[in-house]
This record gives C-alpha cells, sequence and structure tokens, in this order.
C-alpha cells in the first residue's frame, strides 16, 4: 500500500507575525489530514464519535520542523500507516513544499471509548480497514498489543 | 533554578466535540506558556520579533498525553530550561491537573534572523537570560553547539 | 450595574502575517470573555452545557473593527448586559488599547437545549442572575421577548 | 456577475464541546473563503501582503445564524460583491447546509498600506478586477467612497 497524499495550501489563519507558518496551526492541518483519511478508508469521525462513540485521540507525537514554510505555500502531506496495534494506530508523516521536506512526524492514535474516554481494541471492521492501508513494508509489524 | 509554572483553564475553544482538550489548541497553550516565559525573563516576543528582528521558532517537538482533560479542567504547565544552545534552547513541559500529570512535551528552539530564517547564534544579552534560568540539575548541560 | 471588565493580551498566536490582530481570534477572545463572565455569576459553560445540557450559541454578531492591535497589545474588554429576553441575552462589549477604543460589539446569545438544539426560556435561576448585571440605564430593557 | 460559491466541510477542530460549529472558526473559515476569492481574482494575498504591502483588514462584520451546523456538515459558502468604494469592499455571504441557509455575514472591508495600517485607494488594476465581480444587482452602487 502506497502512502496517502494529501495538498493544503498554507493559508494566512495558519501563519503567525514572524510569516512563516504558526506550529499549532501546522498541527491543525495535520488532524485534518487524518480526519481525511479516516474518511478516505470509509470510518469518517462524524460517525466514528457521534453514532459509534469512538474517540481516536493521539497519545504520541513527534515532529522536527526543518525549514519554515512562507504563507501562499503549497505544501503536499504525506500519511503513511505504520503499525496496527491492539489499541493502538501508528502513523508517519512527512509534509514537502517544492523545495523537499519541511517537516516530519511520528503520531500514535488509540482507540477510545467516549462513554469513559477508556482505551478499547479496534472493533474487528475498523481494524480491517486500517490493516488494509498498512505500508507494504511494514506489514510485519502488524502485532496485537 | 526551579521550574517556571503557569496556570491555565481548559476553555470551550480547546475542547473538541469528543468533549476533551483538543491536542492543537494544548500546543498552542504551549506557545502562551512559552511566550509568557519569554516575557518573564525580560525579552517579550514583540520586542524580539518586531524590533530585533530575532524569532524563536519551534524546530523539534515531542509530546505523550497520558490522561485525557475535559472542558473546564485547571491546569498547570511547568516549563524548565534543560538546555541552552549556542543557536538552540531545550525545554521540558510537564502539565498538570488535580488527579496528576496529564501531558509532557520536549520543546526544542531556534534562534533565527528574521531576515532570512536562518539560525544564529543567541545574541549574549539573550543567552545570560536563558542560562540564568537553567534548570539546577542540568547545568552541566550548557554547551556551545 | 456598572460594565465587566477582562484584560487580556494579544498573543503572538492572535496576530496574522501582516502584523496585527486575526479578527477571527479577536471573536475568539471575545468568546473567552463571555465565557469568564458566566464563570462570574456563578454559571460556568462547564456545568451548563456537561450537566445542565444548556447551549448559550450566539445568534446574531454585529463588529465595528476601529483601529489595529499589534502583537502584544494589552487590550480591555467591557461587557454590558444589555437585555434579557425569554430565551435571549444581548451583549454590548467595547474593546480598548492604551489609544482608546479599538473594536465594538452587539452579541445576541440564545438558550439552547443541547437536545435537540432548539432554544428554551431562560431556567429562573440563570435568569435571576442575569437580569442582576444587566445594565442600570437599561433596566428598562428586561422583557419577556 | 454571479455569485462565487465555495465548498467546505465542517471539521472536527471546528466543533465545539456542544456538538455545534463554534463561530468563530465559522468565522476563520469565512475568512479562507475570502482567501480564496482574492486569488480567484487574480490577486492572491501572499503577493498583496509580502510584495505590495496591502493588507485587507476587516473594518465591519455582520453575523446572523439561524440554524447550528453539526460536525461532518457540508457547507457552501456563496459570496456577492455588494459594492466597491474608494478604499473598501462590502461583501455578502451565504452559507448553506443541506437543509437551507444557516448563516450570512455582510463584511466591510478596507484596503490599508502595511507600512502604517492607514486607508488608501484600491490600486487601479485591483479596483478593475474587483468591479468586474460586482454583483449585477448591485452595480449601480459602484461609487468613489
Amino acid at each position: 500500500m502506497t502512502a496517502l497524499s494529501f495538498d493544503r495550501k498554507l493559508r494566512f489563519a495558519d501563519c503567525d507575525p514572524s510569516g512563516i507558518a504558526y506550529f499549532p496551526s501546522y498541527l491543525n492541518m495535520l488532524n485534518g489530514v487524518v480526519e481525511d483519511f479516516w474518511a478516505g478508508i470509509g470510518f469518517p469521525w462524524p460517525d466514528l464519535i457521534t453514532v459509534r462513540k469512538i474517540g481516536t485521540p493521539t497519545v504520541h507525537l513527534t515532529c522536527d520542523f526543518s525549514r519554515p514554510s512562507m504563507f501562499g505555500n503549497l505544501l503536499t502531506f504525506k500519511l503513511r500507516v505504520g503499525r496496527v496495534g491492539r489499541a493502538s494506530l501508528h502513523l508517519a508523516h512527512v509534509v514537502s513544499g517544492a523545495d523537499g521536506v519541511r517537516w516530519r512526524a511520528r503520531q500514535i492514535l488509540a482507540a477510545t471509548s467516549l462513554v469513559d474516554h477508556h482505551a478499547i481494541p479496534w472493533p474487528d471492521d475498523i481494524r480491517a480497514a486500517l490493516v488494509a492501508h498498512l505500508h507494504a513494508d511494514e506489514a510485519t509489524q502488524v502485532a496485537p498489543s
């Protein structure tokens, strides 16, 4: 399975008084990309959250910002499913502009019940959809944890 | 030098439809804490950025979110200066609620020129102020890199 | 009853690449002021929303932005309760900086049930608290609509 | 000239703990629509702001929110150029969901110099592009004020 790709424009609202991307806005954009990923695999968040009462909070995040992005830049977010745990999902993100990589992130989401915000195993249908998008290179990493 | 502490209330605007803190809003709050830290050591960002044309972009961030925060929760952000490099600043953050730690972060800021967004060494006055807040346990980590 | 006053600093996150306050961030700040007003009169939103299932969505807003605010400016938000309707609350806001008024807003909130998002009359205890803060000049405007 | 139309999805990040659109996020979305309008008529904001040092701050805004929008809703933003003044631009916005109009706004932007944040007349090329999009019904409203 190849990486999934999402284009975004760096908007006025996402930039700061020093003229570059505001990093919390970058993470807001990243969250929107993850939201689109879930819709793309057949499990849009409005259904997951509102109907099935399943949340997917981020429990870990590592980001490296290597080059600044300027207002108006076109960015490509590439997302890879790196691992599907029993109640977790590991994503790797690479965000690029015209001159190459701008930043990278590794993110772990947890499956939780929105009734008590405790971790739950991925339901079978969701798990199957996630595994289907697992990056080929990392297919051996599917594991029950 | 002890940790610096900042209280924040988790506002309506910072929470999401699943009823807990939205993680990019958490990082927006963190950025505001860092902004207050700079003002507290005598170098408010409006002066740094507008007058001296020095930026302090985040180049690395690692976060672990261990327990959810709910709308209305009171949070305490504790900030430690872990290391002052030639052109970098390492900060460690611990964010706690009534029941203990909610999340932790390690953040590296770079000193940059806002003329070309390239790294620059910390000017002497800024460097002195940062070193004065270096965490005692980590004082041996002051280094020229 | 005199106007209620809330001080705010215009943060890095609230400013845009042109160097002044981003107007949606202004409204985010305004919403935080209204949130603090509700807490101040004894009905904090977390209780209203989470426990009593009462929402207070904004149904009308008029803003006039007369002078720009710059990053780092200190702003004072003054709020007046102008009218308490059967299911509505009229607020008037004046936001000032060191050189006088920066912007003004008139806002109407509605009382709604969060079960179906339909308008409901203010419960008696809430209505009493709102009326107690009605601006003296406008006290004759308490009306059942 | 017919109205200009922009589709938007109401994202997770735009909704609040009561489950509906957060109104400052609505205005952030509106600002993005206006940003796209400017790019569409040949004057993208990054050029205007960064190269030509022209800002387009909002000086007046009136909004009426008639029905709530829920997380995941598809919204259509229709924008009409209602009037092109000497140094101002009047826009009318209608935002609709599947069940009809959700909210409306009237917005006045000013042309300003980003050197001193004072009003300036629209440069001729910009003025021509704006007038070309003036709504036919309101074409008589082109005026020098």
